[in-house]
């Protein structure tokens, strides 16, 4: 059994990570961390837990020296600046979900993320979390960093297109998110009667997220991406998003192999679901087909003007845009089936 | 392994049984039936599901003798009345998910399902699969008849108290569900625009599962519940139900003892949640606190002022209220460990 | 023109009030008042309001004296104690929203608001403020208690069986708001994930509300109600509610009578309509079908077991629950029609 | 008194214009039209509408000659490609809500309303409906055909840039609409339970209200657009949308002189508010703070990263985007002021 930690286990990340460590065959949860919620319960914390679980939460700065193997950040950016060199001391694996460690080029990371400052070179030594883009680098990491949840989107979006060759010469991206992306802050436009209802316009021009993108594409194939601009709105329901990134691109390409492309590419990789915008008897990608499990459903649909590519990504922005990856590139880590603990599949309806 | 059919694979009860039995260690799903959705795979009418399971659907009225040790009936009563007494003949086992032998006596269940017109006697060989509270009778039960979602919360909300050996002079029964119970007929008033923001009193004064409440409770301890009326009502989410039972009676209640009555109660039963009011983080139960599981929350209010006792009940309509506790019932009548394939934990926030 | 303030401009009755005295003919809106918001402009506080309405918020405690004929207070119960006797001494005319002088029994009012102490007989001086039951009481009323937004569904509910004559031996009453009803206080169960699919038993046996509709019966026909419970729920939409009164009576009752009593005994209140379950496309009372309305949908529907009656009512919280009835009540205390700037229709679908 | 009929009365915009009809002080309500709905009172259809509108629904094709003077056409294009050649015989005015006249070049028409065909040369004496855009063209016009709903919040937000002389190169647009938008069409994914919680992308890589856009700005000032895309996407609410168009230009542009432009653009038309981003307590435009009234909020904002001017709209689909705009159009033939009948606010929150 794989001893694990979860800091952050107030927030909706960390009630998730809960959830799955407790369901996991090979993990064993030894260590809740957080602030506010130091000696409370996670079931009081989080409703739906099961109440037997046998943790109460304790000081996040706690030494995990020998209580855990692995531990999981599901805090602020700050924060994780903060403990993640700390506990790199104490464990063998940390694993970030914040995004403290996604940016590796030093000036972008500190244009968007000011508050984070975090130790020279780092950085350079976490592996960046998406792990069906990644190789091996997971295997026995021992700093991973877990994508954003758009940032996973679109980047599981677009890989299928640079790989072909292809040079992305704009990309425009719409990424549409439900509540629970805003996390439990208290701010009077997150209450329930201003946002039920809402298409609410938060990034309306840039978000960090297509930031860390660029700088992933970069890092792998650089000049592939030429411009990448993007926008982001919060929508009427709680879990799951959509990004939308219209490409444009001099290159020639043809419709029906763009199809076969997206399927080879994503061959034996279980959580992206390649699909056809037609397949189901309602349109998809759409994230209610999502909720509730670590798909990233993608789809690319040819503009039939021909001047752009349309590639739709939806997933569950609490799993695979959080909780659900950062355990999968855990079983990665340890060389476990990627699947392990993860198995579960959307609750449709919801 | 056990194999598995699930007849009415369209709908919503239908969709969640074929998840259910795939990640069930024990089952093995090998005959999917339906009407209109002949021919179709699973994916295709459940966006969520996997689309690797290797079935299409067929003719609901095969002959599944050698295909099916027990057979799932997630159809409309008039169906499940029809096909019941034939599959009895073929399969080991049939758990019918609809109101066709709910209600035993006949009279009742003639006024409540007049078109679901039943063989003689045949009511009488089902076992009402609520496994909380009918002792062994599951066990290598043929005929199982799986409550109604709304009688399921009522059930266990009340049978703490007749168990006190109370007299319920009057009950009063207020349930609130999502629209998922509503199933995927199409009416204009299931249409979103029509149910969003939605308080429908669809059934303002009478509700057939109070019937089968009644019924249930006549059948073990008659004279126990003097009136009982029920109201339901449409809210504006999907999954999820709520029952208020509004308790009225002239014994003497110690409001301490209460609580401590509905735990000794449920000890063992992992899951009925019984929880007080106020123990998280916000009031319980809540469907939300148990969506996605096969929970039922279950909470005694005592009035302070004295003249009632209110009894709140919270279940997942699908799970606990339908494919769930067919699931669990199915586990009893193989002896399984009754939590087999329904470990997973509630979903929120969602 | 009559000249009017409004204090606690920032608030959701608030802001539906500068928007109804902004439409209203005979209506001159002179004074914004607050606390966090003075300086603020209405559509800043309120983005959906005309963005040249020529004022800002001032102190709540400027003196009105020539610069008001008549204030509302949409403010909490304590503050409205506070002002009330203030602004009595400045204004003709005071209208309070809160509670503070609702229940005119000291001991019940302490019990249900025991920090907003009020000077001792000034609550007797207060006229509530429901119009279609106080008969001409408005007329010219110096000071005016605006009920609560369940206290006047239900009222209007049940007056026309107290004026049948009927004993109501027990009440039971369900009611079920919109988010809007909670404000918007910052608390974490009322942010969106948290209420978005929540049905919150947030006062499950007991609601100040109910003690309000006791009083008021009791002030007007002692003896008519026995009993009277009540139970409140928070469920999945913003703006509307509908209460659900379940009365139990031993007086006969002839069903067709029942409806013609309403009809008859709402003649010529246009504000109350008493509508058949079953006489539109979809069942009524739902709160859709008033939404951004001044009306009250009343519904009475006798269970076909004969033992109780079903009276349901919906209303939008925020307007005949709060602001709508507000401004209905000045214009009775000015002997306007009484419909004078609330003859907006429901906004529906929405 | 203006006489006018509403044909299409049982659907939303229908019951929308009898609304507005109802409430506005030059026009009296002489006619309502329907094929299913023949003989129906305009509250059954419609359960929000008072009670006593004293008009019953007949059939479609009756002639209205002396009956009316203006019809509004709320029917499917092909209904009202039918209907309009008829009724110009028979009343002043005929006012189009389809889309049937919208797009004036006939190939353009054809390929995206193949089923709407229309006489030849009709489309060219419709003139457009967007009254800030048009000037006086509609004053006396005979044949009014009122703009897509996206089709206007898309033209009033690019308009004030191609009135500054600026070649759009690229414009990429991103619709998202609530579940009215949709009508009350059955079909499983219009259902509830798969409508809430989605982002269904319903047009991922084309839709028709993109090339009326276009058809549009080609007749005024061809060669100002270069390319124009659009995706659209049903989310989880009920009311209202937004458009996002990102525009690329390589002409050089100033950003604060950009927002100056629009103000001056819009002065004098109050039902386009010209909002900054940030100017009040959520983010705007968002459809919530315009829904309920006949505003289209519009927003201007340049990509810090220098390379897209992002433009916003935000819109009452049922209003601004349909019944609103076509009382408006009314209002301008006929040379009322623009604002008659139309000075609702919105209904916020909802």
């Amino acid at each position: 059994m794989i001893r694990v930690g979860i800091i952050g286990a107030g927030g909706f990340a960390g009630g998730e990570l809960i959830r799955l460590a407790d369901q996991h065959p090979e993990l064993e949860l030894t260590f809740l961390g957080g602030s506010s919620s130091v000696g409370r319960r996670p079931a009081e914390l989080h409703p739906g837990l099961r109440m037997d679980l046998g943790l109460t939460v304790e000081d996040a700065d706690t030494d995990l020296t020998g209580r855990c193997d692995a531990v999981f950040l599901a805090t602020p950016p700050e924060t994780s600046a903060r403990l993640a060199p700390v506990l790199a001391e104490q464990v063998a694996c940390v694993i970030d979900l914040s995004g403290a460690f996604r940016i590796r080029t030093p000036e972008l990371h500190h244009r968007w993320y000011p508050k984070a400052e975090r130790p020279g070179g780092l950085a350079d030594r976490f592996v960046y979390g998406v792990p069906e883009l990644v190789g091996d680098q997971l295997t026995g990491a021992s700093l991973i960093s877990v994508p954003g949840c758009y940032a996973t989107a679109i980047t599981l979006g677009l890989a299928p297109l640079t790989d072909l060759g292809l040079t992305l010469r704009t990309v425009v991206v719409d990424g549409k998110s439900g509540s629970s992306g805003s996390g439990q802050k208290l701010r009077t436009g997150g209450l329930h009667p201003y946002r039920n209802g809402a298409i609410t316009p938060y990034a309306p021009a840039g978000h960090r997220h297509a930031a860390e993108v660029r700088d992933f594409f970069d890092h792998g194939k650089p000049g592939t991406i030429g411009s990448l601009s993007m926008s982001a709105y919060g929508v009427s329901h709680v879990r799951g998003l959509l990004t939308s990134s219209y490409v444009f691109t001099d290159d020639e390409i043809d419709a029906r192999e763009l199809q076969r492309a997206y399927l080879r590419f994503y061959k034996g990789h279980r959580f992206v679901r390649v699909r056809r915008h037609n397949e189901t008897m309602i349109p998809v990608p759409d994230p209610q087909a999502v909720v509730g499990s670590n798909y990233c459903d993608v789809t690319v649909v040819p503009d039939p003007e021909g001047e752009r590519i349309v590639v739709l990504s939806a997933l569950d922005n609490l799993l695979k845009g959080a909780a659900g990856q950062a355990v999968q590139a855990l079983n990665r880590r340890y060389s476990l089936p990627e699947e392990t603990g993860l198995t579960m599949q959307p609750l449709m309806p919801t």
